[in-house]
């Protein structure tokens, strides 16, 4: 069990097998439960006092007032509601509900554990800082993804998503480029960043805790810094909210 | 290259190394272009006449009006349209652009091809016929899925998904399970087959008649029949259409 101030990282390289394992090229998925809890990002809903608005939108999905407060506090907008469930916009751009705040795997209480995890402040800036510590223990340049399970809006089910990369690419812009049969593709930007997320995701399973990170080899892409915010649509171009 | 009438199956078992390869448990995945030009869902666009409401959808649009013309043969409901986008609900029930029609990699005459594919009729009755082959030819009882490239509404660039599936969970329902800390887990139903189609298109890449069929073994799974149309989200549940 990861708490704040444990050198995530430091951990990570230990679990693996020591600094020898490492190798540049290498892709770490970091499960999102442990980056927060590492960087202290949990709170205790015992002291969250609700405001109105809180109240209100509680109220109308019948959920927890002191968590719709922390939800209203890392959102910069709500985009949908219904009984059970708060969509946002949060305040790192993502469209996800609750604002990414999950109550499993904190502290060791079970169901009468009172405390949530909120998603890492920035992300990318803690992929970036896993990587730095990476290299520094290993000697390897790595890149490194944080993910965690989101919904969607038209499919049934979580799937792994990236909410922060360092050094390896969210997207991969293939347009331009031939097919097999000469055929030059027209419209080809795929999510790599989302799919070594979901590949990770398959790995790690629903309690992100007991395989918090998988190192990914072997992966032919280009190289380059990029951001989770690559993967976010701009406002101008969503067709759904 | 896959012609209409191929032994897609067979050439698969083949192509990975014979019969005494497969397992009982493997997960095969399999590239949906593929599985429609061996099933025949190609359509020559010079012989496409479009109707009136084709021509209109495809000026608003800026698309090729024999290309409108198939996507609205292909679905039940234009959802969402901008210059270069039609998103739709296909008549299998996936929101998708272009009812999933794709131009890439279907016969040898790059740009000047005006051949496309379809999806397959019924992609999750493909998974069940390319699973029965494999075990007529190898005994082993693997589970099959369908995978596709889609967008997504709120996301950049396209993931694999499952768009038919057999032998194999299209969601893994983890509500009432117990995390590490003994904590219920109350909202975890994880889109296993997106996960999976995910992972294998990122080994695919986005030309995926180079690497069309990827096996996956050691994933511990449920049993059970499932289907694609459980990773659809019911009207009465959507929040976005």
């Amino acid at each position: 069990m990861i708490a704040a101030g444990d050198d995530l990282a430091g951990l990570i390289v230990v679990a693996a097998g020591g600094p020898q394992v490492w190798q540049t090229g290498d892709i770490l998925v970091v499960a999102q439960k442990v980056v927060s809890k590492a960087e202290g990002r949990t709170v205790d809903l015992t002291g969250v006092d609700p405001s109105p608005r809180a109240l209100e939108l509680a109220a109308a999905t019948g959920k927890d007032s002191r968590l719709v407060e922390l939800i209203l506090q890392e959102s910069r907008e709500v985009v949908r509601t219904r009984p059970g469930l708060i969509v946002v916009e949060d305040t790192r751009g993502f469209i996800c509900a609750n604002a990414g705040i999950d109550r499993s795997n904190i502290e060791q209480h079970g169901d009468d554990d009172e405390t949530v995890a909120l998603l890492p402040l920035d992300p990318d800036a803690s992929a970036a800082e896993i990587r730095r510590r990476v290299l520094t223990l290993t000697g390897a340049d790595i890149g490194v993804i944080i993910n965690d399970s989101h919904g969607r809006a038209f499919r049934e089910g979580t799937v792994g998503v990236a909410i922060g990369l360092s050094g390896t690419p969210a997207l991969w812009d293939r347009r331009g480029d031939a097919d097999l049969t000469g055929y030059t593709l027209q419209h080809t930007v795929i999510a790599i960043g989302d799919e070594i997320a979901a590949a990770a995701s398959l790995l790690m399973g629903p309690a992100a805790e007991a395989i918090p990170a998988v190192i990914v080899r072997g992966l032919l892409l280009p190289a380059g810094e990029s951001s989770a915010r690559e993967l976010q649509r701009p406002r101008s171009m969503d067709l759904f909210r």
